[in-house]
């Protein structure tokens, strides 16, 4: 189901909504707290850069915010913005790290992007920033949710 | 990882062949059994018909083949082919039903579509078809693998 | 996060939809198969009518359609609509089936209201129509998602 | 089943509790050591300030009491009253770290805000507060107990 | 944590109603469908026959009323007051068959002791009556909450 | 099942030897190593100091012996004589940890106390001692055993 | 820990326990009911017929009483006495079929042995007895417990 | 780990003892019951017929013997002999259904094979066999153990 | 299924493609981060070099690129080509990870073999590589999937 | 199942084998990396030294060797042999380190003996060895198996 909407064309306004979103900062309303906020993404899907075949991910974002946080409805549809991309692991998880960063500024953030067997292997990445000097959280990774299906 | 392949063009063969696939049959070796064959597919996506917006399911196959079952790898490929289909839960559902009723004739089928959560309901929609006076199995469903991620 | 729109009042609109709300039936497009649809939805929340004090469930819907299926935004906000209502754990789950049979007039249904635990003791009600001479399917309950949380 | 009690107004007076409710410190009764006690409060609801639908989470907190322990009922009603606010996820679990650090004062204290899925997102947040030159017990967060439902 | 009360005596009031409580039963609003109403009570303890040690059960319950349903509390305190008898497995979870059918008369109710080792064995009981003519559900045993603990 | 046993007085032994029990020490036989010996004890139940009703919770034990060990029997009946107290969750969980200190003296010793729910919220506490400069063992919190039922 | 009890001789009343039982009946109290009692009893060892190494199972006991039941501490050591027998899979789960049907004359009952993994096969035998029409419960096998270890 | 033995060729005497290999088959001690054996076997490998790269799964057999039962170690060598076969899903498991049938006789038998994902989908062959006229168990499919890893 | 594809040798392709494999690798596009890239593979097999009975086993592999990383395809080649070599459980863990460090000059590698029980016992070998001086991720050991089954 | 083998008295071997047994060493062959073995044994079973019950237990061990590694058929036979002996938690537990830690000389041992229930009781003993100035890894405890069952 997705929700009929007034002022919308119908059967359309998803994919203008992805097409037009920028990701988008809020200020952070406690910023002198070094508070976590872990989002799990389940329904990551982009396209194998060699094959053109899908792919399949659940992304998993843990960040420290600094004096912004990510709007939740830009960020999703920033990830269905892959849909239709060709990109790597590695590459599609470092680029959700660099997008956060530039946009954000965070004290730290990782990204971690769990993806579906391929050729027999299961290929997880994690990558990380922080600031120099941080000494906040790094919480170990840890799944709130099961896998999506 | 998919793999690159001698014969195959670089980073476009995916596409087409999802776009020139057709569902295969190929004969049933046990024809004279009542035999079971179950497939888990956790890689269905689809658009919701009145969003856009991508919808996430696992296709559950259940059937008892008669003359005829399905090849693997044309199922995967007519499985791809609803990535870019606007069509609801109840109507993906359904049609797979129908698509391989028309291509296998098998004495027993079900289909069950186990679709991600929109607007905090889970949907999963069973559907079946059996020759008329068929007496043969009818397992209870059951998952075998867990789900994608 | 709930997506703010346009055109919508900011801050007050969900409490509008959920107040304006009609169970919505649409045309069932498979009527000549007795398939199964399930519902879970486990965000369901009321009031005590003794005392007050929320309760909370999971409301697990099983039917099969006839000439319609329930529509599903307005299910939602129909659930939303008890989070104010003082009613026990057997009069919500029976409302909800006499609320869908009226609607529906589905060849055979079944609610499953499974409540948080009160007073060191877990209650779930499971309750259940059919018409006459009903011969379709009535699957074993089965939860295909996790409690909420 | 929420009790009926004698000297109770019926039907009412879960109302009453929870708005005249003030949190409550009792003595620690074993202040010369840094124990560790852990809450999980499965039933936490709110609304959305953006739309005004329902939000739900789990609400753990882990402390270290110094002076005084809250007491339990008025926790109990203290989560309660959010019911009818409007408030996002950072604000809530943040605002429950403050009250209790402005209540208690404890050495150590943690807010965990596990929300159920919004937009095919999860959203936990962690805050923690910590008395200067604090070296005592800060525990990996666990769950001992299955989400609701 | 227990609530205090106003108009009960501190420390005493709980034993007080475990002594005084009759199962209480109320009518039926649903008396025309043969609904079920499931119970889990993880926290029933009694003594042994033999010994005085104590034993420990989860008692579950599924009945289908027919004119009455039991009251929840008067249950809760009923199951309250085995904890100072000496009972065996079997005869506390016959009893309590007996009791609930002698109370409500149902039109069919189970009851299950599912007892601690002791020993080395695990006992559960399982024990089951309904009226004469009875064809309504009888629903496999099944557990919706994790044991106590 | 409680074994009977020769000499001892039918259906009272129990409530003697509960009674009669005083924690015992006994030489420990590898007084030059740091190891853990870990008990869980999931069948703790006391009364609430406030309302007298039953409270329950698994007691999980783990401590670095120094020159004592404690003997099972004796500790099994020092649990089992908690049945008729009335005392708080805090309480419980520091005394424990207060008399095995008094007893053994260990090097380093830690009680968790994981409650059920009241009131819906779930209480664990963890309370730990160790003689100045201990430096050995202190082993993150685990579950070898699922909680009774 | 094996309690040490008064009028035994210390270190040795576990074997001649285990030598002199023999399997005990008791009356039946519920004879005019079809209840049903559940066994699992995960400490069964026993010797290989042919190479004399050890085999392990839990074996589960499941059966309707006619006129007796099993007394629980003789069965315990009716299972401690294979310790030191050879026997296969098929003969002690066979035998203990054989002998429970010659002492209580049960209505029903079922043995299942589900012994570990051997030449990386594992093996679970399931044997039933039935008297002549018979039309009580025979329940779909079930665990109430977790594996030894 | 495999054993070295006396009077084998170091190295080399499981390929001699899967190569000489012959299904044996034992005479069946209780024939005058209908028991089930249940068998798991989670170490299946063979190759992909249209391939050569390798297959994995887990078998499961269930069978009610007759005059014969199996032999376990001639089981294990039978299915270690498919390591170097190719041969599809489903003829594996049907030859494992008609080689068992043809050595035994048996009263009922079946044969699960739980293959591993190839193409993103999970295959699972049910294929059973009966002797005319049978009415002994059938018992619903059940894993007691994991699979492998 | 393994796929049919053109331009190779009916039922051949995949012997002669895990013959002719060389571990390939690729140069690392994000060399300034230390990021982890998990693999887990669940389909290893070889044979015991004293009995030749298969071994199985699932390797897990962890690693901090630094100029390279590894061709995923030639890696699952890789782990085939053991599939006919008579090697330890010791060995096989150590051979991996040199291979990976002879190729790959990594930063940091980590690989776990975590073989099926053999003689009643399960092994697991975890062995690691560091550059000297290495201060980057260390990740705790983490499984992403089940066991292959 | 155990394997009949040629050369072996039938029947009697196993004894033979077990009362024969030495702990063995071999050469570690990567002496020149601080590598884990780790190792579950959930096979353990001996008696009490008090009653002469038998008592059972996983017994896990995690090395780090240094010139020699354990052979693992001596390691199996070697457990096999506590049997018939009368010992307790700690005795064994700590009795396995010793003879290990006299065999190897590795540069650090853990051993844990994970006992089942007595008394209602579950005791879990950890014992651990290393050489003086030991630096290398020191896994936290971790199963890979499930308990026997
Ligand atoms: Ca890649
Ligand atoms: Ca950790
Ligand atoms: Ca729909
Ligand atoms: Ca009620
Ligand atoms: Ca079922
Ligand atoms: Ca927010
Ligand atoms: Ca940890
Ligand atoms: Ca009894
Ligand atoms: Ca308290
Ligand atoms: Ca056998
Ligand atoms: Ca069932
Ligand atoms: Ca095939
Ligand atoms: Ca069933
Ligand atoms: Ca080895
Ligand atoms: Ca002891
Ligand atoms: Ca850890």
């Amino acid at each position: 189901m997705q929700e009929t909407e007034q002022g919308r064309e119908p059967g359309r306004y998803g994919f203008e909504e992805i097409a037009a979103n920028q990701l988008e900062a809020w200020p952070n309303a406690y910023p002198d707290r070094d508070y976590v906020t872990h989002f799990e993404i389940p329904e990551f899907t982009c396209l194998c850069p060699r094959s053109g075949f899908p792919d399949f991910a659940t992304i998993i974002v843990d960040y420290v915010p600094d004096k912004n946080v990510v709007e939740l409805k830009s960020l999703k549809l920033y990830i269905n913005a892959y849909r239709n991309r060709q990109i790597s692991h590695e590459a599609s998880t470092n680029a959700i790290l660099d997008d956060l960063v530039a946009l954000l500024a965070p004290r730290w953030i990782r990204i971690v992007g769990d993806f579906t067997v391929r050729g027999n292997i299961k290929t997880v990445i994690t990558t990380e920033y922080a600031i120099p000097e941080y000494h906040g959280p790094r919480p170990e990774l840890r799944r709130f949710m099961p896998a999506i299906g």
